[in-house]
């Protein structure tokens, strides 16, 4: 063991690593987290009334088990984290909760009383460019079912997303689930004769840019193809023009009605087998969903809906804000999607050649938390910092502590000063903290066995429009000194609570 | 898009991957994570109440940033989880939260208010060998002073730690903060002409292997050296057997009573400035713990405790459970330490070149929680699991979720049953979730606006001493028809709720 001072010349010495987090990886403090928790606290109580589990799997997986399936991505192998373990095997970072649950569906499905529902809340990892607003790590909450073929399955998981957006917060309104059928428009190009898996890809690729291109531009997407501003050429899907309508019919047959979307759907698509069975499969979503009082201000049928293109195999739904946000221009902003999910029956059977049915739903936390915010509907007071207690003398720390263990007792946040600064200072840090008053305990009050209170609160807004600066000084708005058994009384009051 | 029975031969033939879990990876499910996140929840509310922040960091690191500072290890570097970033950096996965908060405190320390208190929980990963027990993924929870170098901030720490164990469900006279200060060893050897800092090393490595090897097996290796029972020869710290002996008596120095203890560590280690300066912050720890009412019951001095060999710098301090715990076998067994920490002065300066002064305390959350399973004092409750509504028809699946969602508004978990079996099957669906209860909802219960409530703890209360098994089914124990609008409340009496 060397003195601390020799300690410190030889860190001096050492070539020193520059303190940075990773590109793309974010530190959270206090206020951001407290609305996170209290975001996934809320959803899991809802989710664990509708029967769903809470999971938890690790943050590394085999690669082979966690496949090609991440949704929403052209070139889903690359993106991840992966390292080799030491018996060569290659392992990655899970990018999402639903991938890790096919492994544990498919791992523990002796044993698995089906239906299964889970829930899982926790951090994944994008290996991807960062930028604003994009991270490479970031918190997802996730709801599936894994057994049920039945409609009312994703009719649940439906009806229990918009359960949990609004225990997070979001006001009647703010929110609606926009929900989609794969097997309708697969109907639909039956029909008009297109077999190839590639054009129908080509097909929702063009339908998913409806919000940014508009029709027109879908149009030319669905055809031949279609020249941006730019210049550059993008391929079409090249079907006939007739084909081309149909769709474009069809991603516009959304009504507020549920019943009335289904029948305008029938019309344009009605006829092929597949396309039938999507219309069936929406109609008993709709029966569970007004069984559980779930309407059309919360849930509605929206053919444009695409999302994740090879991954999904029946409904598909998407989460959407319709809050009033503003952005730093004080303009409106759109916010667009939180979350959305659907029905991937393949899944599962990557690894047990046995197809499964699944659906589910997943939510970006830190996202929807951002949302809250930007909306004004953040239900988390500022973070307070806690009460301090003034240290002026080594040698009365125990009364300090002593102070500071009853406000503690009684359930109030407080903490006696640790640093090495006198006592402007210490106002000064009790000020930044946020602290709503300091506790202060001279030789004068220890003797006369008082205790002086400052309300750090009243203090700041006095201070914010006072004018004769002297005599403020003077009066001391805010301080009280008060027999010492009246302390926590005196705080409570300070902080509003009832005595 | 293929329809489903393609798609699934395509799955079929493709090479499947083996579905498992990467080694010394675990699954967590309801029950167990529950009890987890009841522990982090108590100890989040007393560590706030102590006024610390929350902060949380990202899994991953820059590798150098991290540094080899993981303790209790001797080969730091090796047992990360590392990859390299695609601009080449390398990054690992957090071993601990320390070296996070080390990197955030000197990333930030322009505008980070001093001292500075935060704490967080969370994986850490290292990448060891697995084995029962030892997993390469698991939850700390952490909480650390940084920038007060007075022993009132140890104090601090300890007292919290020894409220958050408590809050986590041991009962008094469970646990034992057992606090040392590495300066007084330090003072021992500075007055007995021991300057080599290897030898220093050496000496604490005997001196932590004192449960293991009793005095005898430590004098050993404190003078030339040990044979084991293999023959294996371990080489001594080279002490003098005088100054073997006064380590062995130093480190036999605890007694229950703190003061008495500093009393016994003054007379064999007395008269080096560095042993009086560590003798003088233990009295502060001890003044401290006396105002914050912290006694002899819950934390002691004791010499023989180590911890982290070039970690720490001060007071450090172990986390010991003395609970009455037994083993498969119906013996009792130790379960020894489930957290730790202490003072690390020099963390951060490997960042910035300047010391600054830091305590902390850490432990492993799942550890506990198996201890107080082992010791019975796992207050959650089984996991049960919702009632459930059993599906007879697809033609009545409104009405189920109707009974469903009423439930659930009622703050009772609840499910329709999804899947694709019988009546039979459901029930025995029910009773291997553990539900409460079965709802029964047949044609002619919902035309007579009646609903039907089994009760199935009773079911399996009674099936269990049933002789007479035909009566038994005739008489249908514990299931009941009330008119539908009081279901809620005949399936509260059921959860033995008030009304």
């Amino acid at each position: 063991m060397t003195t601390p001072d020799t300690q410190t010349e030889a860190a001096a010495d050492a070539p020193r690593p520059e303190a940075r987090a990773p590109r793309g990886f974010m530190d959270r403090r206090a206020r951001d987290l407290a609305a996170e928790r209290r975001i996934l606290a809320r959803v899991s109580e809802v989710y664990e009334r509708y029967g769903f589990e809470a999971l938890d799997t690790g943050a590394l997986e085999y690669a082979d088990a966690l496949g090609k399936f991440l949704p929403d991505a052209d070139r889903p192998n690359e993106g991840v984290f992966a390292l080799q373990d030491d018996d060569d095997q290659w392992m990655a970072l899970r990018y999402d909760l639903t991938a890790p649950l096919a492994r544990f569906v498919a791992q523990n499905r002796e044993g698995l009383t089906k239906p299964f529902r889970r829930y899982a809340y926790g951090p994944v990892w994008r290996n991807e460019k960062p930028g604003p607003g994009r991270f490479r790590e970031f918190t997802q909450c996730d709801a599936d079912t894994v057994g049920s073929a039945r409609p009312e399955a994703d009719a649940e998981i439906i009806a229990m997303a918009a359960e949990g957006l609004a225990a997070a917060g979001l006001p009647e309104g703010g929110y609606v689930l926009r929900i989609n059928n794969r097997r309708l428009l697969n109907g639909l190009l039956d029909r008009a004769g297109v077999a190839d898996e590639g054009q129908k890809l080509a097909v929702l690729r063009a339908v998913d840019k409806l919000d940014r291109l508009g029709p027109e531009g879908v149009r030319l997407l669905l055809g031949e193809g279609r020249k941006d501003e730019s210049g550059a050429f993008t391929r079409g899907a090249g079907l006939s023009a007739a084909a081309a309508e149909s769709v474009l019919a069809f991603t516009a047959a959304g009504a507020g009605d549920r019943a009335e979307t289904l029948r305008r759907i029938a019309e344009v698509i009605g006829g092929s087998a597949e396309g039938d069975a999507g219309l069936e499969e929406l109609a008993g979503i709709d029966r569970a969903l007004a069984g559980m009082g779930v309407g059309a201000d919360r849930a509605v049928f929206d053919p444009s809906v695409v999302r994740g293109l090879e991954y999904y195999t029946g409904a598909v739904f998407e989460a959407e804000l319709r809050l009033e946000i503003l952005d730093e221009k004080g303009q409106p902003a759109r916010f667009g999607s939180v979350g959305g999910g659907g029905r991937y029956d393949d899944l599962i059977a990557r690894f047990t050649g046995e197809r499964t049915p699944a659906t589910g739903f997943s939510f970006g936390v830190s996202r929807l938390a951002a949302a809250l915010r930007a909306a004004g509907r953040d239900s988390g007071r500022e973070a307070r910092g806690p009460v301090v207690v003034i240290a002026f003398s080594p040698n009365d720390m125990e009364a300090y502590f002593g102070v500071a263990a009853e406000l503690r007792a009684a359930g109030i946040a407080a903490e006696v000063y640790l640093g090495a600064s006198g006592m402007k200072a210490q106002m000064k840090y009790a000020d930044r903290r946020l602290s709503p008053a300091a506790v202060i305990l001279g030789g004068d009050e220890i003797a006369a066995g008082t205790v002086t209170v400052k309300d750090l609160d009243l203090g700041r807004a006095l201070a914010s429009d006072v004018t004769d600066n002297a005599a403020w000084r003077a009066e001391r708005p805010g301080q009280q000194t008060v027999p010492r058994d009246q302390l926590v009384g005196v705080v409570r009051r300070i902080l509003g609570e009832a005595q």
